[in-house]
This record gives structure tokens, C-alpha cells and sequence, in this order.
């Protein structure tokens, strides 16, 4: 019985530390793509740019142009964009959303590749 | 004249405009990892964390690894890792650094692929 309770403890322990690590329970998308030759790049930027500043879900947006070129670490890859959100619920929300649903089609019609991650975001430095 | 000085204002518009959006010079280092088999990610996530928070010309530091796992969008893909940086010069000595260059012998070895894009931070939204 202590054992269980060692163990239970060290589980809230673990999970507190985590938890304090990063803001609580905040999700990130982040969205890793190349664009199709010919894209106006600026133009699927502004459009992103506008459905996260109407789309009060969105918590933040930054994203970010590779500058340093070394194709051995890009893989080719150019762009960078990431989305936080206060909690899980918000991204659902905002995945099914009109405006991000109409937004993904002109977006997937200029990417030629992509990776997608989805990750409760811990955040270490700066703490808290 | 007069076009030479329009085109100029409009120049330093959109670069005040465009500073403006994030912080000022900011560079993300942005790495997409997927680890080898039987790898102890944990164990290389603690080596990251204690490595960022050695050394002081990192100034922000958060990581995460994927919960949704569709394939399809991550690419075999499972965690992310992005360090910011005050500006290009922290960056570029944080590449040389000891502390940085040890650690990136293990990282490496613990690595099946790899994404790696560094650029200057637009952050849109919260702004400034």
C-alpha cells in the first residue's frame, strides 16, 4: 500500500513539475512547409496573418522565413508557422472554424510539402 | 526625385511595419526531430534543458512532443524544439559554444531525421 502511494505521489510530483515547466495546459501547432515553385509566398502569409487576428482562439502566431539555407538541415523546407492555444479544447474549436476551414484549402493548394505537430507546449526558459 | 524618395519612405514603412510585428531582430532556432529506436528521449530532453538554461545567450526555450500522431501530418516526426535568441551574434556564439558543441554529439547520434530552420521571429499576434 505505501508503495502505490510512493509511486501515486511521485506521479503528481512528476506531473506538477511538468506542468510548471510550461503554461498550463497551453497547445501548439506548428506548421513546417515548403511551398509549391511559383507561390506567392506573401500573399498565403497575409492571409494566415488575418484569419489568426480575427480568430480570437488563436492565442499567439509567429512564424518565420529559414534564413540560413543549409539544405542538408532544411530538407528543403522554407517556412515556419506556429499557433499557440490557451487549452485543447481551442485548437478543436478553431480546426473546425469557418474561416480556418476555408483558409486550409487555398493553404494546402501552395504547399508542396509539410509537417505537422500538435504538442502541449513546455516551456523551460523563461520559467513560468 | 520625388519616386526615388516614395519608394524609399514606402521601404522603411514596410521595415517599420514588419519590425514592428515581432520582436525587434529576434532568431528562432527551430529543430523537428524523430529518434532512433530504443533512444531515452527523456534522457536527451534533460540534456536540452540543462544546456539552455547553462547557457545565458539562449534567452527562451520550450519543446514538445506531438500528441495527435497522424502520420499523414507529421512524417514520422515526434518533437520539437525551438530556442530563441536576442539576436544573430547570440546565436551564431551559441553555435560554437563548449557546452553546445558536446551536446550536439550525443543529439546527433540520438537522431533518425531531422528538421532544422532557423530565421528572424515574426510574431503577429499578441503583438509587440
Amino acid at each position: 500500500m505505501n508503495n502505490i502511494l510512493c509511486i501515486y505521489s511521485r506521479f503528481w510530483l512528476r506531473h506538477l513539475v511538468f506542468m510548471g515547466a510550461g503554461a498550463m495546459g497551453e497547445i501548439k501547432h506548428l506548421v513546417v512547409v515548403k511551398f509549391k515553385e511559383g507561390v506567392v509566398v506573401e500573399e498565403i502569409v497575409k492571409g494566415m496573418e488575418k484569419l489568426v487576428t480575427e480568430v480570437d482562439l488563436v492565442k499567439s502566431f509567429e512564424w518565420g522565413q529559414d534564413s540560413e539555407g543549409h539544405e542538408m538541415l532544411t530538407q528543403g523546407f522554407t517556412h515556419s508557422f506556429a499557433m499557440t492555444f490557451d487549452k485543447k479544447e481551442d485548437y478543436a474549436a478553431f480546426q473546425s472554424h469557418p474561416s480556418h476551414v476555408e483558409y486550409s484549402a487555398t493553404f494546402s493548394a501552395a504547399i508542396e510539402k509539410i509537417v505537422v505537430l500538435c504538442f502541449p507546449c513546455v516551456r523551460v526558459k523563461p520559467t513560468g
